[in-house]
């Protein structure tokens, strides 16, 4: 065995977690959505550019004005989730560089001028972050669930800005009865790897 | 404390874990990576669309043809790692989504039949998947050293086709002397997360 993370580790960030459709009603505390924060912070980004912005979306109101924005398939779901979160990319994220890389502050304008390069980074590096999000939400054990699928510029004109683009939307809670499909077949080492 | 994933876990592959600049000479062998692919592959991704496709670079004339394309801040430090692997996104993934999607094989063409929606999917997906790589050559006790800095069309020309989009070059290996810089700040947990 080549892997040093131990199994239960293994089992609970990948091995053994699903996309969970269904959750029982317990909440997700403001104190849980912190620890993931503060453990997946550390995730590397291209010059700790990091990107990633979080919409807790926790009033009624506001989560009947989401649902209305996703797919048909993910309305009741996101509808029920003890807790919704859009994730988006800051396209104004060089604001932040002197915080966030302060040995080369010009870095700002030197490299990040221009809007559609602040877009394109912003877009790599905030997907990143997605996924230690995603990570982050079953080192908690609560169990996420990812979507695609909602009309992109609704939620950001409805919960967002120009500077933003919304990258998913994520339930999260813990898993309820008949909480996932079988799980799908993954590609085979050698259709995904090659060698030069 | 609010995370399950024990503490040696969340060292490993956050807290402690670091971007190498530096390597050992220690070899990076071809089962680790299939270790790391086979728990990284349980990621989730769209529809399971699992568009991240990885060239390791092992011989020593790619790994020439590649250090030409790195940005200069970059070269030495791809020259000397134990392994490098070009990390990109398959834009024609939707050809193994009968494979990937067994109970919606029409997915293929209904929702996948336009190229620039194609590398829509593909450019978000396959970067959840370079994160979890990431994590993946963490949990496998090695360092990992993503970058950015690259010609990137020269890469694709040289390495991939018009089908494939590069992502990253990673360097693998364990870290050497200096392996790296002071780490960077994080923001705060309320620069990134609002409520609604």
């Amino acid at each position: 065995m080549s892997l040093v993370l131990d199994s239960a580790a293994q089992d609970l960030l990948f091995r053994e977690a699903r996309t969970a459709n269904t959750f029982t009603d317990e909440p997700v505390t403001d104190e849980q959505v912190r620890a993931i924060y503060d453990l997946i912070k550390y995730g590397p980004t291209s010059m700790n550019q990091s990107p990633l912005r979080v919409t807790l979306v926790r009033s009624p109101e506001a989560r009947e004005r989401l649902v209305r924005h996703m797919a048909e398939g993910n309305q009741s779901k996101t509808a029920t989730a003890p807790l919704v979160a859009i994730l988006s990319a800051d396209n104004e994220f060089h604001e932040e560089l002197p915080q966030l890389f302060p040995h080369f502050p010009q870095a700002k304008d030197a490299f990040f001028g221009e809007r559609p390069v602040r877009e394109s980074a912003a877009a790599l590096n905030a997907a990143l972050q997605a996924a230690y999000f995603i990570i982050g939400v079953r080192a908690a054990g609560l169990a996420a669930g990812p979507m695609t699928g909602y009309d992109a510029e609704g939620v950001r004109k409805e919960f967002l800005d120009d500077d933003h683009t919304p990258l998913m939307v994520v339930n999260i809670g813990r898993p309820g009865p008949d909480a996932w499909f079988p799980r799908n077949p993954r590609l085979e080492y050698d259709q995904v790897v090659t060698t030069v």
